[in-house]
């Protein structure tokens, strides 16, 4: 895009009318400062797809004028795109201690970690990019180590919340820094971008703090093992965990891949204090007295493949849950996780374990994140922004958050609900909407990064509803006549033992679908291939109602 | 199985450990009763698949047998099996008058209405057949007419509920008959079955009077035009849209064909009362006083083809969403639906309509048709059952039942946790579970009932996520040799333009494939497909991480 004199120009490249993937990009002049480079996880129509990220045409055509990639927190969806953004564009990256230490277990598993500029930054860090200067204010959200960005520009301050809720009696005496918010909202905001993830929910969030006394409460009923499942990212409640585990007089055990990295890393960065003596290993479980023993483990949204349902599974060796044993969800399912959930607390009950768990915190054991209404609108109170963009969330909630920011005195026309890609130009006197750069989802299959397309998803879908039917037709060179017997496969489609009967019929079918061809026209493949298309199309649609995928091998000899 | 003398043996061919497809099974000697016979949406794993119904084995090789099919409403889960049942095994079919009418529009649908033998019946009903006398108690439940069933046997009453909740001020007048209940309890009730949809859920619900004052409100004050989205069985909360329509001074059409259907069927039935001229045409909807106008409408679990998805999308060419319209969903996301409903939402926002959603009811416009915890002990009170075997939920709303009929004096050894199929031997003394029947899933897919398997759904599901690539290959038939390039097509696995380069390497593997094979071993088909197939997969998972299905042709000539 042309660059805009006296004009900070904001777009972002995912996060708006979506959940995940965020990636927003603030460009004032000769500079570009990106925040956040998340990742989505694909939702079931994009078959066989395994993450999706951000076009980043834009960036990499002005790749001599982006600076830096800023990174507000440590989750999936701020940091998961950071190894294939960088594998297309080298860029120095800034974040807070535990997000970095998250960033390069990332870095590493990509082979990328030692060829990446990395900077760690705290609360009070202030990064002067010549003329924009950068700053940041601390923030809570459901992972510690969290920050709002601030870019002091020539024209005026544009704000960055990051994800955040306001929690006041923090599980880490980290509180929000509302001083700071409001000098910052003293001095003055052109524009404020927020999250909307909640802003549909009304109220204020309990704090995170509550959530450490029904833990314990349940860790002291409990009369045997008990198993504690949540989100390994929640450094706090993992803390309160711990400490649950202290007080009731019993060891932790951790397992599956991701807590144990978490714990790691969060211990390192002085994020979890954790006693001597404390941990053991996966292996002493079944050794110590039950009711000496705690379990954190991952799988409380049902993922198949992570610990908690491992242990319904029996998946491993040396753990096994047993009648008696209590199992609690210090989660709420996302939606969308409902029947995964569910699987694994039916096959819990057919353990005959005690099993703790309910939507959207009714146990006691789970808060939320994200900002409420009450708290967006305090953000916004304390920032005063004059032009707002609403971001992180679907359309809907971009929508209620508008609402909130107007009924707390942003004027209607200074709020910009945008769509991927959408610039909003701010001058000190006006701000438009008028243009876009190149936006868009990009599929990572396996070691591919977009070479999966609309084209070929369109084709795995008709192939799993309907399965595939080749047919090899071999025909004479000179006259077109069939030479032997068409060779029909069917995949997906109908089992061919159950089926013999059809397919007989389709090759019949074929052959006098050729010879027609012959008759008319004599021997030309293309016209052979329509035909017999048409005729089995028209045959399968009869039988079955079905329309499997044909493809069709005319081979002359 | 063998028949069991003076003893009473039940059931269940599908509904326990699921939601949907209910069947139920009752057998006296020589007399076997059906309760219910419905059909279950498949979720997403099952591709291509588009219902699921059960495995009438059993009933088939005792055909002589089956004497009726009783049906206690006219939900999907409990009839929509029903025509693919009769197509196997010819039966009479007895239900209430509404009931009646939604399975003869089914019966119509698939040819059936002219063979089939129909009974309407009502609560005061009493069959007698030779040992069994069936007869009736009226429930509540999300849709009018709904009865439970109680078979009065030579050693016992079994007692199966159907789906109920009590609401003490129904919209219909017709209250629940606690009365009879209490009277069947009083009398003695060997055998209770009882749904447990809800068990998991405390407390009693609402009344659905609750309901309509809420939505009177809503059209009140909406300034424009007022759509409203419930399910269409919901025929009480389709009369309070009524009553709501004439109070607030609106007339009311009715958009999506099972609306139209069920409206149909139930005033002719005598449950809505409709004032007349209070229906119009949706031709006339735009041409009305927008303040007059509500438009009653399907869709409110966003499923794609439903009438208010279609609004969103301008599918219907007279009638549209304009901004200031209100768009009401008098519904809450069944699990599994959040995310089309979420698309909905989102798009009605767009054009610019006031929108009112909630989940579980907190707009006030939705209550569950399920009973709660304390009238599922209401029900098992009245009912004062000596054995009791918990039905309709998944296993954990099974679990819950049982202890919720512990608490109120069932004995822990007389509660059966049953699979489908497992019977469970009722004498006059005693009750053993030892047995079963056949049962199971058959899918319907177009018009094929059960020719869709495991295996046919592996395939589907491998070409779902990975895709396919065909390979011709022709060799001489004499020694072996390549005669052609080979001939490679690719679906859903990569998009041949972007993957050219990728395909001329299969190409060359291919060849030198066949040409190890001709060197080392001559020209045997099955070995050259086996070298081929492992360098194919070799290199393609080197290159991509992906292994898509292969079928590879080997033509000699």
């Amino acid at each position: 895009m042309e660059i805009q004199k006296e004009t900070v120009s904001i777009f972002a490249l995912g996060g708006v009318n979506e959940i995940g993937k965020n990636m927003y990009g603030i460009q004032y002049k000769e500079d570009i400062f990106i925040v956040d480079c998340g990742s989505k996880f694909p939702d079931e129509s994009l078959l066989g797809i395994d993450l999706i990220i951000q076009d980043i045409t834009y960036l990499k055509e002005n790749r001599d004028r982006v600076r830096a990639l800023i990174v507000t927190h440590g989750h999936e969806d701020h940091i998961g795109g950071i190894p294939y953004f960088l594998k297309q564009l080298q860029l120095p990256v800034y974040a807070t201690a535990l997000t970095l230490g998250l960033i390069e277990i990332k870095l590493k598993e990509h082979g990328l970690l030692r060829e990446t500029e990395l900077h760690e930054i705290d609360a009070d860090s202030v990064l002067p990019f010549g003329q924009v200067e950068v700053s940041f204010f601390r923030t809570n959200h459901s992972i510690p180590d969290c920050v709002g960005v601030v870019f002091q520009t020539p024209i005026g301050n544009v704000v960055h919340t990051g994800d955040f809720k306001f929690d006041l009696t923090p599980v880490n005496n980290e509180s929000p820094d509302i001083h700071r918010m409001a000098e910052i909202g003293q001095r003055g905001v052109l524009v404020l971008l927020s999250e909307s993830t909640n802003a549909e929910r009304p109220g204020f969030n309990p704090s995170e703090m509550a959530i450490g006394g029904h833990i314990e409460e349940a860790f002291r009923q409990a009369p045997r093992k008990v198993f504690i499942s949540t989100f390994a990212s929640n450094v706090h409640r993992v803390q309160q965990v711990i400490d649950a585990a202290e007080k009731t007089g019993r060891k932790l055990a951790l397992l599956g891949r991701s807590m144990t990295n978490i714990v790691n890393v969060a211990a390192e960065t002085g994020h979890l204090s954790i006693p001597d003596g404390m941990l053991i290993e996966p292996y002493e479980i079944m050794k110590l007295p039950p009711e000496q023993v705690a379990v954190l483990c991952t799988g409380s949204q049902g993922e198949p493949m992570a610990a908690l349902s491992r242990l319904t599974s029996s998946a491993f060796r040396k753990v096994e849950v047993l009648p008696e044993d209590t199992v609690l969800f210090a989660s709420s399912p996302i939606p969308g996780n409902e029947k995964n959930v569910s699987r694994i607390i039916d096959s819990l009950y057919r353990l005959r374990a005690n099993v703790v768990y309910g939507s959207g915190g009714e146990s006691g054991m789970h808060v939320s994140g994200h900002a409420r209404q009450e708290e967006l609108k305090l953000m916004l109170t304390l920032m005063k922004p004059k032009y707002f963009i609403p971001i992180h969330g679907e359309y809907r909630m971009l929508y209620k958050h508008r609402q909130l920011a107007e009924s707390v005195g942003v004027e209607r026309d200074n709020i910009f609900i945008v769509k991927n890609g959408e610039v909003v130009d701010v001058s000190k006197e006006e701000a438009r909407q008028t243009r876009s750069v190149k936006a868009g989802r990009v599929f990572v299959d396996g070691l591919g990064i977009g070479d999966v397309g609309k084209i070929v998803l369109r084709d795995r879908k008709l192939l799993s509803e309907e399965g595939i039917l080749v047919i090899l037709v071999t025909v004479d060179k000179t006259d077109g006549e069939l030479l032997m017997e068409p060779d029909t496969i069917s995949r997906g489609f109908v089992y061919k033992p159950d089926a013999e009967e059809l397919i007989a019929e389709v090759n019949e079918i074929v052959a006098s679908a050729v010879q027609q061809v012959q008759k008319a026209e004599g021997s030309d493949r293309v016209v052979i291939r329509q035909q017999v298309k048409k005729a089995v199309e028209t045959l399968l649609y009869e039988r079955t109602k079905r329309r499997p995928m044909l493809l069709i091998f005319v081979m002359e000899m």
